[in-house]
Order: C-alpha cells, then structure tokens, then sequence
C-alpha cells in the first residue's frame, strides 16, 4: 500500500496498529459518500440511481480488488488515470454526483479552489476595463437560429423549458450554453454611435450542454464559467481585445495554477460556432491528454450582423461593431488535479489552494496537550495575520498519522507539526507536499514570528514555482517534433503529442483525426523559425501546429 | 423643470443656453435605451415586442405630457412612484428588460450594488461557519412533490425542462425556485453521524420562479440570490442558527444599506413553504409599501422526514436532522433604491455605492485645463490610495452642470468640484448628494491628502448615517399603534402601517388581507411591554403583530 498512501514518517509515536487503524478509519471516512464512479457519464435515466458500493463494485471490479487486497483507496494514477481522477474527485470532497445525469454539486474545497480562480481573473478583468453584469439564462429560441453556425454548433446540445407557471409557453426557452445571442440583443439596444464603444463586459454565470459523454470538471450539463463580451468600433481593436484575454488566461494558467499552457489558435475545424477567430490555451494532464483550459474568440461581425448590432462612426456612417468573447470556466479545477495530482491525491499550487499550510498538533500524554495546542494556535495566528491561509487540525479523534495522509490527499502545500520537543526548543517541523517523505522535512524552524513566517512564504513560493518547472518539464518531454504523417501518428500512438508544419485541408485534419484520435490543438503562438514544409501535403507551412488526443 | 432636475449651481461658467442644452443631452443619452415601461409585468409574449417611444408613450400618456412640457426625465417620485422607480433604474442604467417576459438584465451599475451586498454577507457567512458550495439547477420533478407544502407553495410558479439534447426527457427537469429538495437529496449522502453536523453551506445562484406580475428587482422570473442551508443534531442548534442568519441580514440592512428593517416572525400563513417559521426583515419603502428583504426559515424536520436525511446521535440512535435556510437575493437592490431615491433619482448610501466620490474639474479657457485635470488626477489618485471608490468625470463631451446632475442622478454620495480658482488656493469644493444645493455644499477644503482624506471619510459616514436616521424617522412617523380593527383598517387606508396585538386566526388574518389589502408583515423581535388584547377578538395576545400593504 506504500504506492497509494504514504506512511506516516512519525511512527514511533503510534502504536503498532497505527498504520492498519488510519487507513481503515480513512476508508470509513470515505464510504460516508462512495467515490464518483466512472460511470459518472454512463448513467442513461433522467435521474442517477442511488450510488451504492455494489453500482460501484460492479462497475470497477479490478478496483475493488485492489481496495480488498491492500486497502488502497485512491487509485494509483499510473494504473488508472480516469480511475484516478474520480477517486481524487471524492476522496478530496471536490465534487459529487447530482441526481440527474452528468450534473455536478461542487464541495466547499472544490468550490474554494473556483473561488482562487473567480478572485483573480475578477481583478485582471476590472484592471483591463471590463465591467461585471448579468444577463437572463433564458434565451428565445429564435435566437439561437439567427447565426447560421451558431444554431448549427449547439442545437444538438439545448436544454429547452417548453413549460411555465403551469403553461405550455408560445415559445420554447433554451437555457443558455453560452450567451452571444442574448448579448447582442441588448448590445443592439445600448449601442448607437462610437461614443458607446468599446462596450466592455463580463458575466460569472451558469451554463447548460447537454453533454452525452460527461465526466466531472471536465465536461458536465451544467457547469459554472465567466464569460467575456465585447463590442468596439473596428476589426483591429476586437483582434486586440481577444489576444490581451488569451494573454490574461495564459498568465493567469502560469502564475496562479501552475499549468503551462501553450497558448495559440484554434484551426478553422476547431473554431468557436460563430467566431471568425478562436484563441486557446492548452494544458497537458498527467496523462498526456489536452485540455482545452480557456478560449477567447474574435467574432467579428457575425453576431452583429445576425442581429443588427450597428453604431454610427465619425463620420455618421452606420457600422456593424466587431466583437470578441471569452470564458473560462470550472473545467479549469479538472485541469488543476490532473496537473499536479499524484499517487497520493490532490497536490495545489499555493496560489489556488483554499489551505496553504495545515497544522497537526501532536501530544501523547495529556499534560502535553495544552501546551502543544497553545503553541499550534500561536503559529496559525501569525500566519493567518501574514495573509496566509492556514488550518489548525486540532480534532483528538484522529491521530497525527491520519491527518497527514489526509491533508497530503487534499493536497495542502505545507504542513507544520508541532509536538512537545518542538514546544520546548520553540521550533516546528515543516514537510512539503511536493516533495515526499525525509526530502521534504525539515526540523527545528522557530517559532518566532517573522522568522517563521518568511520561511514559510518563501517555501510556498518555492512550491509554486517548482509544480510549474516539473509541469513544464512533463510537458516538454512529452512533445515530439514531426515532420511527416509517420512521425505524427507513432508520437500519438506513443501518448504525446505531435508539433509539426501543417498547411493542408480541413479534411486532411478530420482525417488525421480519425485515423489517430488527435485533432489540431492550436497553431502556437511561439512559432520555431525558418521554412517549413506541411507534413501532410509537403507544401510549404506558415505554421506548426500542435496535434494531440484531448478531453 | 426644476422639481425633476435640480438646476446647476454654477450657472455662471455656461453660456444661457446651458440649462436648454444639458437637459436635451440628457435626454438624448437617455434616449439610447428607452426606459423601462411601467408594463414591465404586462407583457404577454414569451419575447417582449422591441422598445419603442410609441410603446411607451401609449402605456404612460401623462408622463409624456410632462416630458414634452417640462423636458421632465424621471417623474418625480411624490406624483407617481411606481413609474419614478423605473425612470430611476432605466437613467441610472441599473437594469433593463431581457428579451422574455419578466426577465430581467442587470446592467453594471446596478450589479455593482449587488457586487456590494456580497462581499459583506460573503464575508459574514465565513466568519459565521459556512462554505460556499454549488448543487445544480435543474431538479428531478419528483423531488419537488415529496414535502407537501413545498410542492402546494411551488408548483404553480414552475419553469420546466422538457427536452434535452433534442429529446423529450423520461423525467422533465425543474429549474430551481429554491434547492431546499436537492440539498436533502445530497445531505443524505454526506451525513451520517452526529460528528458530520453541524453542516452549513451557501451558495449564490440564480433561481427561476415562473411570476405573473414582475417588477424589476422586486419580482422577476429570474433573479440572483444567496441560500444557507445548514443541518443540525438538535431543535435548538437549528433555532439559533436561523436567528442568527436574521440577525446578520439585519445588521447588514442598518449597517450598510441604511436600511431600518423590521425584523421578526411571520405569521403562520405567510410562513414558507416547507418552514416551521419563517423569520423576516421588513423594510419600509418610500411609498410606505413593505418590502420582505431577506428571511430565515427554521425548518425543522419536514425535509429531512420527506428526504430521510437521518443522522447517529450519540446514543447510537438515528435521528432525522433539523434543518434551516435562508437567503437574500436582488430584490434587496429594489429594496436601496425604494428607502433613499428622492426626485433626483437614486441615492446610495455611501457603504455600498459603486462610486462614492466623483470629481468633476471645471475650466473655460484651454490654458486652465492642465492644471485642473492634473489637480484632478491627484485628488483622485489620494482618495482611491485611501480605499474609497472614485470617479474622474473628465470628459470634454458633457458640460460641468451635466455631470453634476447626471451623478446626482446616479446617487454618488459625494462631489468634489476643482476649478481654476480651486487649484489657485489649493483647494476644492464638495457637494453632499443628501443635502441639496448650498447647505450640502462646502468651498476650500484643503487638497492636502491627509485633510482631504479625512474630510470626505469624515462627510461619508455622516451621509451614511444620516440616511439611516432619515429613513428611521420615516418609518417610525408611518407606523400607527393600533387596538382595533377599525383603527388598523383606518392606518392602512392612510398608506401606512399598523401595529397591534394580535391573537386571532388564520382566517381572520386572510379577511385582513381580503378588507384592507394588508397582511402580517411580521411580529416583531422587538415588543412592547403589559399586556395585550388581541384587536381583532378581544382576546389576551402575545405579541403585537405589524400590517402592512406590501410589494
């Protein structure tokens, strides 16, 4: 069991039957609510049925054996990345089941970790001029018949309210997948001249798609998101405004969860329904698979045309304004946990993490008890005071040992824990997630305040700057430069991806997809220099592109 | 014109046609987007017909007498309120209609107010134990039919989803009104012992709910809002927790919004569907209709009977949990403009105005503009470092006398005006939006930073408590002490509330409501001492009860 939950590295104050006492209380734990099977997407009646170990068990028989045989309770992730991923998903508490297929209910800590990435996208989007709004779910369906690759690109997704207050309505309603139509309808109505533009706004909101093939994060019917709209006065300022979005994801996927996306566009097959233009960032899981994390589309002037979207320029001429939107939305926390997690659980950037340092007090005897606590809430005050968010674990119905392995699997960066030496010496322990067992320990870090609390800012720093080189490093090693069709198929076949020269036909990108089950993730935005020859077609290529199997 | 829009006060900087000019600027920006029609609830089609002046003008024949006469933009509140509540949201571009009846699309100065009112019960929620969280919107049917007076409360007002994906579904969706079904459905899952309890969680979400006569903020089929849920192991944690949450509501209402609610318990007829009570906050409105603010509902076992939401105390018997919701939704933005708006338009109190300060630099010559943008800049630059919220109006579209009303309209608390003799003497000029003309108005405070700093915090907690006090003295000369039916049938036919003891029945209370339009607002948390005879029977009473009319 070593592989799925590491031993607790203070075992000399356990007893012996310390090891078999917390992983059976941790599975107790999580039987309270049976892990997300991976069924999650196969479930085909309105409402889900009741979750059961036996729906479980029949499901994922192999798993089963491996929890009877060794107690293992997260999958190992080489074993089974999907298996992996939905045992994390529950063991973590992030998400649960709703009861009509393919929804989601958020937990606090997974809803904690959407609220890191509301708080700072919020900002970065009132800093480049964007104001938040909100506009009604409910969308005529007309509507969505006006533009012609719109209707097209999500008809087979609506969810549509035919009844209302009792009635069946005139109209049936869609609810929203997405709101450029509804935009335009009342941009329509505030637009009139160029001193009106730009027009810059955001709405966080929930949206419908009646997705058939769900997973949670990643693709669920109903998912939370913000989305971008805006509208300005030529093609040259909404080509701008949708590169500074995908620049806004793009720092904020590096700087904040650590993921290096590679940010590009999206070939005309992939392209938005309805955009001329779509940018994207892409993150590689830790199973190699591409996740499109964020997008941000110039539309150019197809919704304002669909819709009659004009203002009068300078010269009083009537225009249809150009628009661009963007979204980023909760399948960005599935892109987190497949980054960084391991064997052992969740593992968060310090930035986004809802706890960033937990403290497990520990005391054998009870006269030790009120000492070791008082010394524990100390230190959690300062680094509460320091800005820092911090977790005192100071139950007594767990030992030391089940909380490190707990927090470990909820991937908290640091832990500090303070026994009756360290009271005495006035120092803690201070172990990293990242780096398990003795290499990620060190003892005898004071307790005084300031010390203590430049230590561990700078060790959450250090944590956050080393998941991105190690996921910059997972990345680049998994990406192959091709230079014809053979090479590009043997590295998909291989699990990687493909970067190569391409400037051939839509229909040899849908071929390519069908024969290797990867598609054109983005021509990137950094582009190698010199000449380049398409690896299909062997004429010459603008661009490489980057090919890859994804979510 | 006078009585709509307050004349500019430095009438000598413009030109005599100054006063013609800004009000048909101001018509014309009004003019951009048609205001809100009183018939915002009287439309019948599933997608309201395009705004027009012609629609208007046919629903509101004598505000266009005005208009045309008078040049008149919001009518004034004293002659028609319900028509001056929409001119107010409609110029102050707080919300405006969505394309389906009863929709509505809440424009960002008025989402900024909403922005407000979370970050405090954000906050508070936390401090007071909850977790953000996140259960999706669509509902199986059947779960609305299990707890019989919430499905007798909700049915009529249902949206429901019929068809998914481009099928019919086996089971159509509910749209969430509430999520007190859903969250029972998954407190099931996650409760277990006494040691999962308390579990109390928050979500801010949009809830659907299919009204026949909507008003903007006040009643719309769809709208955004907060709702706790929280489980307990006793009756009695339950009871605190749901007086808790009205307390915080209150002390929000008073504290930030300046708004002196009533606060206490609904009679059992107007108690929620599903509740054993209902506790409430009552606001009196500017036409001295009720507004409920915000509620809390203990309620008790009836959902988690109806859902076996069950626990193992620690006598190891199973119990069913004892439960509390409560929320606050938009209608509380309805709520601000309805206690402060005078015939300007909007007023806000200070604490939660998107903008709290404008500053409007005033100069004639070219030579004189530098140095008033410049001195401008650099007051504004002073106050945002102090934490407050400002604006910079330094346009050269708009004349000074414009601005001053248009953010009068807006209900800035505070001005600060700089003109060239102001940057002379070094200092500026600030207008209290709750004092009109000279008395609100002060010449030469210093630009000093720290003066300046000082000063203006200083004059916004006097506007922030002096639009308590007002509304205080409002409510307070508008509720009448009542011993008898015909005193409170008299009070009511006044416009104003009544408050007497009252022991009577159900029935009694609807014939109330059937004679007089009014109902049992609340018994208020705060009684009178002696005793009390019951007005309507005769009868000893415990409480006094308050009647209102309400929204």
């Amino acid at each position: 069991m070593v592989s799925s939950l590491r031993l607790p590295t203070l075992t000399s104050l356990f007893s012996p039957s310390f090891t078999r006492r917390f992983t059976v209380s941790l599975r107790r734990r999580l039987h309270l609510r049976p892990p997300l099977a991976a069924g999650f997407s196969a479930q085909s009646a309105a409402s889900s049925p009741p979750e059961t170990e036996d729906q479980f068990d029949s499901k994922k028989s192999s798993r089963v054996q491996d929890r009877g045989n060794t107690d293992r309770v997260i999958t190992p992730r080489s074993q089974d990345f999907n298996a992996w991923y939905l045992d994390v998903i529950a063991s973590a508490e992030l998400a649960d089941y709703g009861p009509v297929r393919g929804t989601m209910v958020i937990r606090p800590y997974g809803y904690a970790i959407w609220e890191a990435i509301q708080d700072y996208l919020n900002v970065k989007f009132k800093e480049t001029g964007h104001s938040n709004m909100y506009f009604p779910q409910f969308i005529p369906y007309s509507f969505i018949e006006k533009e012609a690759s719109h209707v097209e690109g999500f008809s087979p997704e609506l969810a549509l309210v035919t009844v209302g207050g009792g009635k069946e309505l005139e109209e049936k309603l869609v609810v929203r997948p997405t709101s450029e139509t509804i935009v335009n309808h009342m941009f329509t109505q505030w637009i009139h001249s160029y001193r009106d533009l730009p027009l810059m706004i955001n709405q966080w909101a929930n949206v419908t798609r009646w997705e058939m093939r769900t997973k949670p994060f990643v693709r669920t019917l109903e998912f939370l998101w913000q989305e971008g709209h805006t509208a300005h006065a030529t093609p040259e300022e909404a080509e701008k405004e949708a590169l500074q979005m995908i620049d806004v994801y793009t720092k904020f996927a590096y700087e904040q969860a650590a993921i290096p996306v590679i940010a590009g566009r999206k070939s005309k097959v992939e392209t938005f329904a309805g955009a001329n233009k779509t940018y994207t960032i892409e993150a590689m899981m830790g199973d190699r698979k591409a996740l499109q994390a964020g997008t941000s589309h110039n539309l150019g002037q197809n919704f304002s045309r669909a819709f009659g979207t004009q203002f009068t320029d300078e010269n009083g001429q009537r225009q249809h304004v150009w628009q661009t939107s963007w979204a980023v939305s909760t399948r960005f926390v599935g892109g987190i946990i497949m980054t960084h997690g391991d064997d052992t659980g969740l593992m968060l950037p310090p930035r986004i993490a809802p706890i960033q340092v937990v403290i497990v007090p520990i005391w054998k005897k009870v006269d030790e008890k009120t000492g070791v606590l008082d010394a524990a809430s100390s230190v959690a005050e300062t680094l509460k005071t320091a800005g820092l968010k911090v977790k005192l674990d100071d139950t007594d119905q767990r030992t030391p040992g089940w909380k490190f392995n707990f927090w470990e699997m909820k991937g908290v960066p640091l832990r500090i824990e303070i026994g009756p030496r360290d009271v005495s010496s006035g120092s803690v322990v201070i172990s990293r997630r990242d780096i398990p067992g003795k290499q990620g320990k060190v003892f005898g870090i004071s307790m005084e305040p300031s010390i203590l609390e430049a230590y561990v800012k700078d060790r959450l720093d250090e944590i956050q700057s080393s998941l991105l080189q190690s996921a910059i490093s997972f990345r680049d090693s998994n990406i192959v430069d091709v230079i014809s069709y053979e090479e590009l198929k043997e590295a998909i076949s291989l699990g990687k991806w493909a970067r190569g020269p391409w400037s051939a036909s839509d229909a040899d990108e849908l071929r390519v997809k069908e024969e290797t089950g990867a598609t054109i993730r983005c021509f990137p935005f950094e582009q190698p220099q010199g000449t380049k020859t398409c690896l299909m077609t062997g004429n010459p290529a603008e661009e490489v592109a980057i090919f890859a199997k994804s979510y």
